[in-house]
């Protein structure tokens, strides 16, 4: 095969899904259902077409492209999610999509027919960023879906799901059916979303796990008091509580070392006025892991450690877990015959875990699944300066190609 | 005198001038300029002239009650301010002003004519609760008011100061004239807003000095990173730089001891999302003392310790001091005269410092002045549960009467 073209056709036909959508207060605005979605998904399927695949949508929007295998009956699954967050970028989930559609294209005009099925599918959504769900198009592939769910969820401006959904001809699937039996193997591709690839010049990073994540709210309640007439000993400072755990985790986490990580993305005082002692302070905790007993150990210790300073403080203190999800190991075969395809064609790549939920997380347990990583640049996604530089586009195109070939035309 | 009813008393009139500005959302309203504000200040009026003051307002809406002394040309002031935040109590301002009018009817029943003038002010305006402006009427006694500080000034609804202030009658003051020459003193009366009277079981506190304060906002710029993706070794989390700070000071202020108090009292993340290490992190710092070196000294090096900080943390710092103002020591002479009253007169006081602002810090410079306390109940202000006891309202009172008693009726 001859590469030489493919970085700037990967990078063009990037350019292209994201000009539907494109916002004029920046980047890609393409929410599910909605006018630009519609027509990206289009577009994809007149590509699809074009080069000779069998284009077609599920009852939910999820678009398919097939190239037909000798074994009709076995089916290998790549692809990646259509929508974007409002403002984000051209490459998360995009690049998934592309990434497949190129790969189909070069093995068909190299090898011509394979003897399974090699699909690509546009998934209709994963972002969760006009509705309150996420993984829609995911969860209706693998039968996870339930009608009930989104029947009474609307989005930002009142617009019910389901009569977004129907206005542009979807519908439920049919819940009575089981999953489709003829998939074999997901492979999706995607922007790494963090800069490890970057920082290490490594172009390509073969996932073995998706990491597991604990979500918490924390909420301290002290005493509200007059700044200037409350004594330091005569305080029950929320804030003061609170930012010795906040310091204390945060340290107890880089002590733990790799790949545990733990974020305080929010944080608020009350009443939050400047001369006022806050009575009440509140803020997030995001844990991560690749596995689960570290996950539980140190959330173990790091709730202990937060319940002692409390005491110390003499305030009260609820933590709250409302988001406990286990790590998602890849499919270990397929890891391993990805690498053994990149070291044979010669690409440079590492295997890593993924810090960022993906739609293979919804696959993994129903198919063998793994996953593609191409760098981003300063790690930046969600953002109109999402980032790729052609040249590592071709490289996961490739290391694709190599992949869906050894799924897709071996024995 | 007896003051068998004095507690009763000072609780109804609390109570009656509360009325004025009552809020259907909760405490008492009474802004500057608005009609709970016109009929309580006429209501003052009223009740001053009934027990025979020389009643009158100036130019832009202070209430003076003269009882005339012999020598009309000395003049000794005590009162406090009408106006209240939104939704505060009954006490802040108003008790100093019920004190004052009550303190100077005892001295007319039992004593007569006095010396000098003994007058009592209700102030129109302290709080900057309408208009961001403070301390409205006090620096017109005194002359610091400007007309062009005020006059493209507007509340929250758009209406223009100078219209709200002519709308009910009142202008400005001439500014050609200095400060009138015949006040010889002044005592405020005021509920703590603190605790310390409270915890310690003391009904009065005189107070020698009020604090000095400064405050920053502090700004923390790292790098906003995907929480999953991004290895604790590659972040420059804003939020984990400011918890060490914040903890760090605290701390520090902590063991520098009483009287400095230092609160953060709010703080942000952003961009304030769950699973995005913060890019910014921006809090509050208010440092108060009552000695400006110890001010000085400590700020300095809490601003050193946070750049140390933000260095470790591989952040940027910026450290915006945006109010500095100087302790304002009360006047010896009367603090004396009213410590030697207390002790004379049996009531049970405290020497202590104010932590909040008061009118008297803008009355010191220009006129030897002193405040007294009462306790206030676990130290609430500014809020419709301010309450303190009618028997502490009473020695609040009976502590005032023998201060005026010795400025205006001794030689």
């Amino acid at each position: 095969m001859n590469f030489d073209k493919l970085p700037e056709e990967a990078a063009s036909r990037l350019d292209w899904l994201g000009s539907y959508g494109e916002d004029p207060e920046g980047g890609v605005s393409r929410l599910l259902y909605s006018k630009a979605w519609v027509e990206g998904q289009n577009a994809l399927k007149g590509w699809m077409e074009e080069i000779g695949l069998e284009a077609k949508f599920d009852e939910i929007g999820n678009l398919f492209g097939t190239l037909k295998g000798k074994n009709t009956n076995e089916t290998v699954l790549t692809g990646s999610h259509v929508d974007t967050v409002k403002n984000g970028g051209k490459y998360d989930g995009a690049y998934g999509i592309i990434a497949g559609i190129l790969a189909i294209k070069y093995l068909k005009e190299t090898y011509g027919e394979p003897l399974r099925n090699i699909e690509v599918v546009s998934m209709a959504e994963e972002e969760g960023s006009r509705f309150p769900y996420a993984f829609w198009g995911s969860k209706n592939i693998v039968g996870l879906a339930k009608r009930e769910e989104v029947e009474n969820i609307k989005d930002f401006e009142g617009i019910p799901f389901v009569e977004a959904m129907k206005n542009v001809g979807f519908g439920f699937r049919d819940e009575s059916k089981g999953m489709r039996e003829d998939l074999k193997a997901f492979v999706e591709v995607h922007v790494e979303q963090g800069s490890v690839l970057e920082t290490e010049k490594i172009p390509v990073g073969v996932v073995n796990n998706i990491v597991g994540q604990r979500r918490y709210t924390v909420e301290i309640t002290g005493e509200a008091n007059h700044a200037g007439t409350t004594p330091m000993g005569y305080r029950k400072d929320a804030m003061y509580a609170a930012s010795q755990m906040v310091y204390e985790i945060i340290s107890m986490c880089k002590e733990e070392g790799d790949p545990l990580v733990t974020t305080v993305g929010k944080i608020e005082a009350q009443p939050s006025i400047v001369n006022v002692v806050p009575g009440k302070a509140i803020f997030t905790i995001d844990v991560r892991h690749t596995e689960k007993e570290a996950i539980v150990s140190f959330t173990e210790k790091m709730t202990a450690r937060m319940e002692a300073i409390s005491k110390e403080h003499g305030v009260e203190t609820n933590i709250d877990l409302w988001m406990d999800a286990d790590p998602v190991p890849m499919d270990q075969k397929v890891v391993e015959l990805i690498e053994k395809q990149c070291k044979e064609n010669g690409l440079t790549f590492k295997l890593m875990h993924s810090g960022a939920g993906h739609d293979s997380q919804i696959f993994a347990p129903a198919v063998p699944t793994a996953m593609l990583f191409v760098p981003s640049l300063k790690g930046i996604s969600h953002n109109p300066a999402e980032f790729t530089e052609p040249a590592d586009l071709a490289e996961g195109v490739k290391a694709l190609i190599g992949a869906l070939y050894e799924l897709g035309y071996k024995e």
